[in-house]
């Protein structure tokens, strides 16, 4: 089912498909993390129905790239940014990320920010029924390592990959960043609530940056009763 | 000034000397991380005046092993031992850790526990006015990798290392871990208070262990009004 939601706090409105997945924490906590100036060149790839461009395009004056590699999911973004009149702010590709080396040159943004599948393929992602889900969420077109490898040739110098991912890929992050001379510099761990493992974290890295890595203050979401922290509804709000 | 303080919560006693360095909040965490049962073989590796052991005599029947190399150290760490009448139970080893595997078979332990020296060797380890505190401090006679490498030797498989480090060398450690097929399984993250980034980390690797790592609820040591937390008050209670 098709709906338009609210993005709360950024004045902007979002339109999603249930039957696919809907925007999401993570993505928020993503934009949260971000620092970004007005004249930051940005690529948002894995992008979904474009959240973070949305919500990016508040804080940033130059053109905004996305891409989504799902023709449905795209047709979603288009639609969103159409009702948010950011056409000549947002450009959405639809196209696979892994070819964005033969439209961009090398060294171009200052910033890249992912939201990607989070799952390796095993014999679970064949068992989701919905295909478009299964993509989004299992490595099957696009993996941790693509997505390192192209950052490092499409950032500019000490430009930043930004990556919302789960607590288990860490260690093989830290190696692959690590070959392809993406520096962490700054890392965050999402708790769900007080007492519970890590369930998400956000992780910065620069391209041939300096060694130096920052343990951001911990998120945790839930409180006790079940409802969002006043952390978490102050980025809702957009504070 | 050699003072005797009571290790609060364990019912033991130990000896200190304040113009070297005094045991602290780190090997009382790192003690807490550990998870042993009665028949745990372990080493205590750049042990100091042997803390960790000392607690962990509490929980553990097998005969506990601790390295310290500075010959002022030991001679605190044997005092202690005598004073809690643990000389049957801990014995320490005033040698070089990296000659361990000239001591010890192969896959001994179960456990290695080790509070290394944090700081990597620059201009500023040389200014260090006491060598005995900047050998404990800097990689002056040991680094992470000897320590990792001679984990990898010494661990049983499937044993632990669990060691204190700090967030800076994260990338570094998660490497070397991977080059020596130390797989870690176990991060805690610690904060001196809430809002502030981590200066302390927690890890635990297993040797030849299966990938999946969790990260345990964060640590936040001050309250607003710079008491210890609860959580932290328990753990030196040694509840």
């Amino acid at each position: 089912m098709k709906v338009i939601n609210d993005l709360l706090g950024f004045n902007k409105k979002i339109v999603q498909d249930t039957s696919y997945f809907s925007f999401s924490l993570d993505s928020v906590l993503l934009y949260n993390f971000c620092t970004v100036k007005k004249n930051t060149k940005m690529i948002d790839i894995c992008s979904g129905n474009c959240p973070i461009p949305l919500m990016l395009s508040n804080k940033i004056d130059e053109k905004i790239y996305a891409v989504e590699v799902q023709k449905e999911i795209y047709d979603l973004a288009i639609e969103s940014i159409k009702l948010n009149n950011l056409e000549d702010k947002i450009e959405v590709l639809n196209m696979d990320a892994k070819d964005l080396c033969n439209k961009f040159e090398t060294d171009t943004f200052d910033l890249i920010t992912c939201n990607p599948p989070y799952f390796k393929i095993n014999e679970q992602s064949k068992k989701n029924d919905n295909e478009i889900k299964s993509i989004a969420r299992h490595e099957i077109l696009i993996n941790i390592e693509d997505i390192i490898k192209l950052s490092r040739k499409l950032l500019k110098n000490n430009g930043n990959l930004v990556m919302v991912h789960r607590p288990e890929r860490l260690s093989e992050i830290f190696l692959l960043m690590k070959k392809y001379n993406l520096e962490v510099k700054r890392l965050q761990f999402i708790y769900p609530k007080e007492g519970s493992e890590s369930n998400m974290i956000i992780i910065e890295a620069s391209k041939n940056g300096k060694e130096g890595i920052k343990i951001l203050p911990p998120i945790i979401v839930h409180d006790k009763n079940g409802n969002y922290n006043k952390e978490i509804e102050k980025i809702f709000r957009g504070d």
